[in-house]
């Protein structure tokens, strides 16, 4: 089995108007993608931010949660928490996958915005099974990945789509679906192919 | 197609400590369930709480992004939430979903703590195709629906796993990965089968 980690991105990130910016770190971004993340076996997950007051404020958040009265209150966040890293730029996230795993990470990129994806669902899958590389897939807060790291890309995911072209999701939700398309136990996906 | 309708119930669940409560209603929920409910074609999606004044607050809340100013900031996050209804009870909800659709839904619930699912993800995507009956999900906050409400389902869902037992995913996630696994794009789905 391939190590897999997950890196969520808050520069260099879209807003609404297709600038270029730094986003906020948002506590249910953490909270919620650290328990997807321990739910369906990723080592790390990264909070990914320049600003080191932000990475400062999450670090405060997983010492809480971490040690002391947060941690005998809530065992289950403590154990999602304890997953998370904190990191400056993707440069950095890819050097300590690479130091942690023995080896560079592929990248993997998902976008709502994706036209022309170059590997499914299944064949993440089948990386994750072959296990030669350390898989790292990035996720962007705001309006999306920026077309420069997703041009950095070795493999593009398909945008996560429903019944028409709305496909809104929050990133929190949208990292829990993935996951659990690349991750989740068989038996249930198996029985959804009728 | 059968209508599909989820509803988030707040009373009554459980405790951290397996006390029944009402739970407080949180805006992320709102909003995260309502963007994965618009993705995958959900009709109407209920927020139940018997506080009348969390009603009131949840209403002011989808009135901003609903109309005016905040409807004009953020499109996508207008159409997401017109689907979101405010009940007070289970009974009410399902009252509403029979109204609407003609005919009383069949229940489904799902529950990290299902030991003994009695339909698959597959079996209810069948339903769904099949389109004889509504089918109303219902999720719980807090720690989980009671086993009252448990009790009252058509059916129950398996719980979502991945690679070990631990399954504590946040509710807004669960749903999310609950709507893609019965009616997610398929394509990508058929794809995972290797």
């Amino acid at each position: 089995m391939a190590l897999l980690y997950v890196a969520l991105l808050h520069f260099p990130v879209y807003d609404k108007n297709g600038a270029v910016v730094t986003s906020a770190v948002t506590h249910m971004d953490i909270h919620d993608i650290a328990r997807s993340g321990r739910t369906f076996g990723v080592r790390r997950f990264y909070i990914v931010t320049p600003v080191g007051a932000l990475r400062d404020l999450a670090g405060r958040i997983l010492r809480h949660w971490g040690t002391g009265h947060g941690a005998e209150y809530n065992r289950t966040r403590k154990d999602a928490l304890e997953i998370v890293r904190l990191t400056e730029d993707l440069d950095d996230t890819i050097i300590d996958v690479e130091h942690d795993a023995g080896a560079p990470p592929l990248l993997l990129v998902t976008s709502a915005r994706t036209r022309r994806p170059t590997i499914t669902y299944g064949g993440l899958r089948r990386l994750i099974r072959d296990g030669v590389r350390p898989l790292l897939v990035l996720f962007g807060t705001g309006w999306g990945l920026t077309e420069e790291v997703i041009g950095r890309a070795d493999h593009l995911l398909p945008a996560i789509t429903g019944i028409d072209t709305y496909n809104h999701l929050s990133v929190r939700t949208a990292a829990g679906i993935i996951l659990d398309r690349v991750c989740g136990a068989r038996d249930e996906l198996e029985e959804a192919r009728t």
